[in-house]
């Protein structure tokens, strides 16, 4: 311990009297949490599943590194509050190195550096947590763990179809029913059709546009609209500048985001070719989907993903029942995944034309959502806990214990210091079902008391001593030491 | 694409003439690797064996996050040259975010955090990525994946000696037979004791005395008696100061190191208290893997283990395999993992005392040792392609393909833009076993052309139409369609 120098301050030696300020915080920082074994356990199943569809899907499993140089990953996310923030980032030696903020970007980057050796399409998945260093608030956290799916090198618009239907049949493996959710597709060949149509041309506007369409879902139509003309005060005071169209332009975007589903969109007039090669594209999905007989889809133009480098067909996968926050209250969930296209990307490190398609889903974010249908039933894999009544018998203990663990069955010795009423106590606290307790009368006549701590539970607050606790249920049994795997298998 | 800053120095304007120089980086920064889809499956059977391991031994599931308060990881890394490096860390407002450098200073923290919740003991298990800010190197990573499990509020020594157990089930489960590995003990009290005892009061040359040890497996003994008195210069002409011990002290130390097993350590003539207390512990542990019936230890004074917490039992896992480098030239692998009892790292952030110990693997380094033996055979799930002769012919393929899934069985349509021969590069590519082409007269028959791509790849090469193919091998098949599934699982 004398190589501990941090939490001694520079002025710590004034600080000697009050002991209490020289140690280091319990608290984790804001946007970060501890995860206990039942989210973990579920979470576990949720990424089995995703693992055996990615695997009949034909995709292949890759893992890059948390970090990559800053400059690899570029600047796509949509924060553009804080252009120099979003991304944890290190000086190292001359370069800056920042963990990843998705594992799109890393992928670009390992297409590029491996263009001569991978399939094409290359078909990819990964599973890894990302980093955003962003403001830290409730529901808000700055490290999330993400599946993604990806198609690179094909502009085959059956990719980005199967796409859709993967993500769907991983929600359903995952526990949900075709009604509890659906995907959500559009194009962002239409929306940029459209705003060169309404000659939206400087940059910043075509943003700004962009994100007010991206924000319909918490300020709804009435909020978009602001935000596409002079701007939007929002109910904490604070006021967002608007795209500062004209009231045509607005109306045009409004009507737009309304059309939902393929009827409606086409009696949008836009004679824009980009606006019609997303029409074309648009179909070219629906016609796919029937031959996957994929049905759980909705066109909903008002689709249009965060992140800055999506080209053609993006998605979305919503969900249809309501989620709560802790408090029992509905929440603004969002969606619990999605994708898009993105041609460009791999063209950042290569001069090389590699057109590419991908999902991704927050697997948090899901648990967090199927936890709520309580459709989980976690079984506590708790030991079998074995009681010291005695240090002389220990080897009594230890041939009870070998025994079950070699038949692979969760048990263990109790290895504290307390007493018999503290080892029960502790079987309580690690949700033990069963103990088994050994004393004189046991051991001298191989036999084993098994005691089930979820009858006897409500009985045991009263226990100080062995006699007690025989009187005070009849959730327990003896029987033969021989007898023991039998009894438990039961 | 709009938004891409990065990649646009302030100084691109006179570089415009040469792209090269604006595209980011392909190459990962030093110390960081991509890792593909046959280390990935074997890496998950391994957490597979870790985790079945874990719950039959009792121990709770637990993840903290990547980042903790500078301050809460504290500074216990073996590395003294560069005190401030080691980590990667961050300014966050006012704090100092860190990256963990192990699994054992966060579980300090969420103990502290925890306390008064948790059973005690509390025995937890964690899988999670660390980083160390180190020089990269050849085989020396920045992050790397390890597992924990550690007894948390026990001084009871059933605890340590049941980690050795553990540690060695998880070796044997992975797939090491018990004469590839063994598990060395020791304790840091007798070091500690025996430089008491020979008056090596000073804390430094403590450390440099510990660290000397340390290095012996790649030093050997004359290299560690110059590191304990005047200094070492290596091979590369580095002189690394020693501790400055007079030549009875070094002997002294050099006979402790040279006492491998418990005979040998007794004849040590030390009398000081803490050497005594570490000698009954030993014996303790010698005592309960008699109760384990667990016979692959060794008793070794030269295990020290780097970090600095230690207060106890200390032990490492050691294979007795020679392992290779990518060249084929034995290296020296160092042990495969290890731990220790930590009784004071609670008590950094909490006047409460609280005993623990726990161990670590390097999952990374275990796996590239396996595989080295060759244990695994992995049987890539490769999809079985289909064909896409000709477009007209779509649904079909689909109905083939929804068949297959729909039996679980790994498949995929081609989806990209090439021809038939570039369907069949790509099969290649994929190594995929089998692949299903219809064309004309199949679909006009309602039957399915199975081909053994293993069998026919060598006669592939010279493929350029369906023909060719038909003629160059007998490796394939034609049957009804409804018999696929038949044929396939034969």
């Amino acid at each position: 311990m004398e190589q501990e120098v941090v939490g001694a301050s520079p002025t710590s030696c004034t600080k000697t009297m009050n002991k209490k300020l020289s140690k280091p915080p319990i608290d984790l920082p804001g946007g970060f949490i501890d995860r206990k074994e039942k989210e973990l356990v579920i979470r576990d199943f949720l990424i089995k599943q995703i693992k055996e569809v990615m695997t009949k899907y034909g995709f292949e499993f890759l893992e890059t590194p948390s970090f990559e140089f800053t400059e690899s990953l570029g600047k796509f996310l949509p924060d553009k509050d804080r252009p120099a923030e979003g991304v944890f980032s290190f000086e190292d030696g001359k370069k800056w190195l920042s963990l990843r903020y998705d594992l799109t970007a890393p992928l670009a980057r390992y297409t590029a550096k491996n263009f001569d050796n991978l399939s094409r399409p290359f078909k990819r998945y990964q599973l890894g947590t990302v980093w955003r260093n962003e403001k830290p608030g409730p529901g808000r956290f700055r490290e999330f763990l993400q599946f993604d799916a990806d198609y690179v090198g094909t502009n085959n618009l059956l990719a980005d179809s199967e796409l859709c239907v993967l993500i769907s049949e991983v929600l359903e493996k995952c526990g949900l029913s075709n009604d509890e959710f659906s995907i959500k597709i559009s194009n962002r060949k239409l929306s940029k059709g459209l705003l060169e149509d309404l000659k939206i041309q400087d940059q910043s506007q075509q943003s700004i546009t962009l994100r007010a369409i991206d924000k319909l879902d918490r300020v709804g139509i009435d909020g978009v609209k602001l935000l596409l003309g002079k701007g939007r005060k929002d109910k904490s005071g604070d006021f967002t500048d608007g795209a500062k169209l004209d009231e045509k332009q607005i109306d045009k975007i409004i009507e737009f985001l309304k059309s939902k589903g393929l009827d409606k969109l086409e009696k949008i007039k836009c004679e824009n070719n980009l606006f019609k090669e997303g029409m074309s594209e648009l179909k070219q999905m629906i016609k796919n989907f029937d031959l996957f007989k994929f049905k759980n889809f909705k066109i909903d133009p008002t689709v249009v993903r965060g992140l800055e480098y999506y080209t053609g067909p993006i998605f979305e996968a919503e969900l249809t029942f309501k989620v709560q926050n802790e408090k029992g209250a509905d929440i603004e969930f969002g969606s619990i995944g999605g994708g898009g296209r993105y041609d460009d990307l791999v063209k950042r490190f290569k001069n090389q034309d590699c057109p590419a398609t991908g999902i991704s889903v927050g697997l948090d974010r899901l648990l967090y959502a199927l936890n709520q249908k309580g459709i989980f039933n976690f079984n506590q894999k708790s030991p079998i806990l074995i009681c010291v009544l005695d240090e002389k018998y220990m080897d009594y203990y230890f041939k009870i214990l070998n025994l079950l663990r070699a038949n692979n069955i969760n048990s263990e010795i109790y290895s504290g210091s307390s007493g018999f009423k503290g080892q029960l106590k502790y079987a309580d606290k690690r949700n033990c079902k069963y103990a088994i307790i050994c004393g004189d009368d046991e051991v001298s006549k191989n036999l084993v008391t098994l005691k089930n701590l979820v009858l006897g539970s409500k009985a045991s607050e009263n226990i100080k001593t062995r006699e007690d606790w025989t009187k005070s249920t009849d959730a327990q049994k003896t029987f033969a030491l021989s007898d023991l795997l039998k009894e438990i298998k039961k």
